[in-house]
């Protein structure tokens, strides 16, 4: 194995012993700039350790620059990584903070800020360190389709009710135009209800009634779906026997735990 | 095929290339036109782009009569087109447009703003569009009858609620008369909770606690009947085998995948 | 069948012509009486027809004591009927209007107003009326026991939760006291979120943050237990075995599971 | 049996008929102990009631001291006893009184008060005394991983979401830094919505509608994880056929209900 292997195996892989050091620290370096850009926003305390915040901010920044050159060094396509999801990720997190020394002089400082927030981006790359997401990421998109019709269709009637709602309250009630009245739908239907927007006259209350009652009982359409894709997704682990059909041996099963027969087949394709 | 069963064939039919092409085209269109109203209904907007917005406003209706037309044309019955569910929406999509031209008239004009607004009803017609929604429709309206009961049952338990409500805390709190308070009663039970009306005293507040509880528990109900629903639906698309009882297997399936076996059976029995 | 038995089949039965005429009857009858308490509570309503209000009540109270009347004369028992669940509706449900009567003076008005309001009670009697609800609720009856304890499950976590609130945020807040304090922390668990009492320090708002996570979270734990119910009530369709008399046969079953012999007998009835 | 035994068998024991009387009078005691703290909080009836309150704390802890040291006594291992997570709970549910001793001084008042409400706590050792609760807590620990899981992804996305908050609405509109927006995030994405941080900007509002629409769609997942565990755990009862695999019989069947075949396995390991 040459050196570039090595390294390769440390910093992407997660099977070895060296592998899980690595994310584990990087985990942690991330969770620590992450907290460093919140505080940064906190201004009592921005004021008080300013110094501190600068420091910290680009001692993460180098050893965020020093991980993406590694990345880029070992991986087995540097092209390909950099123009992966992650590879952006990856190089979207360090660039604010190099882009404060281009763009100099005092008027631009409060954009200059808000790139540096954008470095927030930084918490995506630990999703990636956490295995057992697949099988919920899986069942959410098996079910991708019918979640979008779902919402899709929700929508609508939220553009329909924002717009009646516009109709009956009118602008002296805070329904100032259609886009806000759609806002109010989405925040009644959703169940959020803030109450920065909400109905006074009769026929008002009586369609925002309506809306709620829709909202709370078509919040059983999504889990539904989901529920029905995670106990396909329960199920997909299994293999079948030739012999007896049996077909819940476990994923790793050579024999069948029910007749003994040897597995040969592969998964069973379980659906229509 | 006659040149009326080519045009039906695009302007009804979603199989072929130019159906595909012309309902995505139609999509387009009723997605601009329902922008153009929301826009019309935010003031300054509308202010400064009188002109562009009347001018599109013309353009959209034309395009959405002539397609209005061309449907009554080449439909298999006119009539029963006419009267369908979107035949009426398309035909009500249309008519706010034309009546701003009828009724004339400074002091009407904010009664026509309210008509054109109900031109916003095209964005139903998007739904037609969309196939993937027929299974959760199906399985919507399969559990219509224990949705109906249970949304009945629940406001039952509202109407109760809120006049209970009226009962402890009275007009000086908000709750001015029984329908505002079952008003309460949605709001609070539906889990939206906008806040501008909300108990004072300490039997209220019991009262309300309580109120809370039942719709955070109750919302499973519909939950698990439209996933048993969905289910369901799922598993009507297998077949049994008379042998070894594998009941799983696909629609199309001439031969058992468990063992072997012919099949004969049609769809599995499922349900009792 | 005797004139009392055609009476009973009418007022009890729901199976006949003229009993399910009696029924319809008797929802429009109710639910009108209802609409009457409801009226009455808004003031604009009852200045003006107060004389019509007053009218109507009356009215109804006699077709409810006749009504009642006639249950308690061809009830199979009339001893049964006065004391199950249903006949204390009934009753409760005719008394306030008639207590208007011997409690008189204008200072006693207002008790009087809130007996006529238990009236509303008389919604209760219209789901006895709905024979699709037995599934949900025979469901929600055999999971009883689980939401029971989850129930008491989280009003414990909401009692610590709101008085260690009571701790953090203390009386200047707006949690003057521990049972205020519990109120928010139902409020919030429950996702209702009326704003009315909220957290102001950073230590409350992560407590709180911490509440509504803990509150998003557990709501899937009563929508599973009801979504398992209703299953399982789904599939309560036994089949019995001609052989043994075995009556527990699941409906997908080809042979008995007692002993063995092939089953070709349809659904069992199991409802008692 | 010795008198230990006798003794340890009412105090931890659940079987016995004392032993079920000994924790229904703890469950009361518990019960009205918490009582007594949430009512020395109220302020007007700690004025009034001031002795009483005094006294029916001092009673409590003196009864919960001897259930202590009875619980160290008969207990198994006294060591194991003390040092298990009830064992903790009940040691601490009595020291806050006894320290209200020690720590004399009137402006420590406020201190010792705040200790005292630890014993809160005590509520805790109501959950050991119901045994149904054992269902839904092995789902739920099984479940773990996958809400953990969950609950990070979502945290990820509220970080995201109240960064992107705090970069569109700033400062002046009470999004003041980025913890502040990021409890905003929380209390939109859960549909708690309280309304004391809501957007303000047309952009905000978008963002904010995003945020809503994708709590409203996500609260499916943990329900799916859930119900399919509550499911697994439902089917644990049921014994498989060693002939043709069927492992869906009654725990009570003597016959494969699929193929006739006489059942001799025990509980069918379901687990892969």
């Amino acid at each position: 194995m040459t050196r570039k292997e090595q390294l390769r195996e440390v910093i992407f892989g997660t099977d070895t012993r060296s592998g899980k050091g690595f994310d584990l620290a990087l985990l942690v370096a991330i969770s620590a700039s992450v907290l460093v850009v919140m505080l940064d926003s906190v201004e009592s305390f921005r004021l008080e350790h300013e110094r501190l915040l600068i420091t910290a901010e680009w001692i993460f920044t180098v050893i965020f620059t020093i991980e993406y050159g590694l990345r880029l060094y070992c991986a087995r396509s540097a092209r390909k990584y950099a123009f992966s999801f992650f590879g952006m990720v990856d190089l979207l997190s360090i660039i604010p903070t190099y882009l404060t020394l281009i763009i100099t002089g005092t008027h631009y400082l409060a954009v200059i800020r808000v790139l540096r927030i954008l470095r927030m981006f930084r918490v995506l790359k630990m999703v990636r360190h956490v295995s057992e997401g697949s099988t919920i990421i899986r069942a959410l998109l098996s079910s991708r389709a019918k979640i979008t019709v779902f919402i899709f269709a929700v929508l609508c009637m939220m553009v329909i009710m924002g717009t009646l709602m516009y109709m009956i309250e009118g602008e002296q009630n805070g329904f100032t135009n259609i886009p806000q009245s759609i806002y109010w739908a989405i925040v009644t239907i959703t169940t959020v209800g803030y109450g920065d927007v909400s109905p006074d006259t009769p026929a008002g209350k009586l369609l925002a009634s309506f809306a709620m009652l829709i909202g709370y009982a078509i919040i059983a359409v999504p889990t539904g779906i989901i529920t029905v894709e995670l106990q396909r997704e329960n199920r997909r682990h299994f293999k079948s026997c030739e012999r007896c059909g049996n077909n819940e041996n476990a994923q790793s099963a050579r024999y069948c735990h029910q007749c003994g027969e040897r597995i040969i087949a592969a998964d069973t394709p379980r659906e229509a």
